[in-house]
């Protein structure tokens, strides 16, 4: 019998989680049962997300339980199969976990999916024509929903999700503005990504300072914004949102400690007439194959360009997520396993 | 040539308005000329968002400008006209201010409205049947959508539109819940407009206290809140709130002094996938015919009840703005003239 090595979450963090909330264990690999497909993971996806499924509290998710694998978004290599529908050598991308190996009864509609890797590098099936990409794909056309000439501003602009809704709205026509962190990001998301300007949010400690800075890079004020951080700056943002803007909700990464991050005016929804929604872009299912149908040409055509940060081998995965949490990645953070 | 009384702004409050920002003014009364209608006002409506245009801020409304007229609904009946679509005896809903008379160039489109009083009370269409009424309806059936069975709460539910949207609800076969301040409105609240509860907020001065309250009243949770007030009371109800539960914000009323009301967890609208949307019933026009056809069958037909404070007088509209500001009112406030 063969050994899979795996990352457990064994504690729940109190505050910021540290890598002794995750172990590293080495557990049996069972044959494979008639349905079922072994795939040995290339990449591991970490995201955000995650981070709210390590507390035991209520939310949109169930909590990640104790002492088991770590769940997770994955492409691999199917090694063994006895479902019909798939044979060794089939590229794949499902919730494999963190771990090297993942045994699935893939009779089950959507567990796993075969993709194609001609024009499409395997990773980006975890990132850009991936959960990241549909998500940001999901919150700019379904509530932000920006008309030409129009501006739409984005947090953690140069974080998986960010780099599309920055190219994505420009490929409606919209002035795309990005928060991120320090000089290099910034310049990333303006040079390399298209956007119309970059604010730097470790330069600006304070919300006067930052409005200040929104109102420079936004003229015309905002019509559109994406959070995936919260805090200071949704406050920011909405002391320059025009009437009748969007907010989408997708993340607030600046709480997920259990800091407070009250809002600071919810009057201005009312006086600008705002519309703020928050979404989970699993639950809208029906939608994915439209957006990945959009996200997958523009990466094959290179009108929609990412960047990855890979960290190297299944034990490296939980400094990797700790430094994803901290800003420290830039671009989609995986973990490669082969 | 006569005299027309009227009551100005004269200066703006710092913090809470008090009778010293009005004026009693005595104005003459021009000459009607060809194309104008002169009204004399029957009843003056005075609404929580005339708060907010005794501002000087950016708001979606311009200020009320000092020294002139009180801006506000009103309903009259018609003593001399100079316009072809009007003649003396003709009932009419219009903006005409805080003042005994009005002088309109009545050629504009929906400046002044004639209305039916067969079936419905002249006031009415201050209220239920006006813009009070449409508010509840917009808010309600383009933003909540409740559908049957589903649990709607609304703050300030024994006012204007509170009541409308309760009974608007019911009709929808909603669960509604009201928030009120005190024994006589929350008891009129479900026994003679039939809410299926009532929570005093004066009897919860804390947001565990009030929340605990919530979870009482609505043992299914949230599904659609009806903003008027703001402060804890939208901390509460975003602790019951369910997921894919809809906030339509229609007032702020604990924050119109200028009191900060910082929303204390808006990670509960990503968590509980809500929408927050804030409007404006005049933006939305197109919709009154439909809401007011409603209402009218509603209040005709003796299903949508309501409650009038009837202050007398001109000279009394200032403290009853004032009281109104505070709660003191019971249903709509009126200011009676004739």
């Amino acid at each position: 019998m063969s050994i899979n090595r795996q990352i457990h979450l064994v504690s729940r963090p109190a505050g910021e989680p540290t890598a002794d909330n995750f172990r590293l264990v080495e557990a049996p690999l069972p044959a494979v049962q008639d349905g079922q497909v072994l795939v040995r993971n290339h990449y591991l996806s970490l995201d955000p997300y995650m981070r709210g499924r390590m507390n035991d509290s209520k939310s949109y998710a169930e909590p990640q339980p104790l002492n088991q694998v770590m769940l997770g978004g994955t492409v691999g290599e199917v090694v063994e199969s006895r479902n019909p529908h798939f044979k060794p050598g089939d590229q794949v991308v499902g919730m494999g976990g963190w771990q090297e190996y993942q045994l699935v009864d893939a009779s089950q509609r959507g567990v796993l999916q075969k993709v194609d890797t001609t024009h499409i590098p395997l990773a980006a099936y975890l990132g850009a024509v991936g959960m990241p990409g549909v998500t940001a794909w999901y919150g700019l056309t379904q509530i932000i929903n920006p008309k030409a000439g129009e501006t739409v501003v984005v947090s953690a602009a140069s974080g998986a999700v960010g780099t599309a809704v920055g190219q994505l709205a420009k490929a409606r026509g919209a002035r795309a503005v990005g928060i991120a962190g320090g000089p290099d990001k910034c310049r990333y998301v303006v040079e390399e990504l298209g956007f119309d300007a970059c604010i730097d949010y470790k330069e600006h400690r304070d919300l006067k300072s930052l409005s200040a800075a929104l109102k420079q890079a936004c003229p015309n004020g905002i019509d559109g914004h994406f959070e995936n951080v919260g805090g200071m700056i949704l406050d920011a943002v909405m002391l320059r949102a025009n009437a009748f803007s969007r907010i989408a909700m997708c993340g607030m990464i600046s709480g997920y400690n259990g800091e407070p991050i009250p809002m600071m005016a919810p009057q201005l929804i009312l006086v600008n007439r705002m519309k703020i929604e928050g979404f989970i872009v699993s639950e809208h299912m029906q939608l994915w194959p439209e957006a990945l149908k959009e996200l997958g040409m523009m990466v094959a055509t290179g009108k929609l360009k990412y960047r990855e940060t890979i960290a190297e081998g299944l034990a490296a995965a939980p400094e990797a997520f700790l430094g994803l949490l901290k800003g420290r990645n830039f671009g989609k953070q995986l973990v490669k396993l082969v």
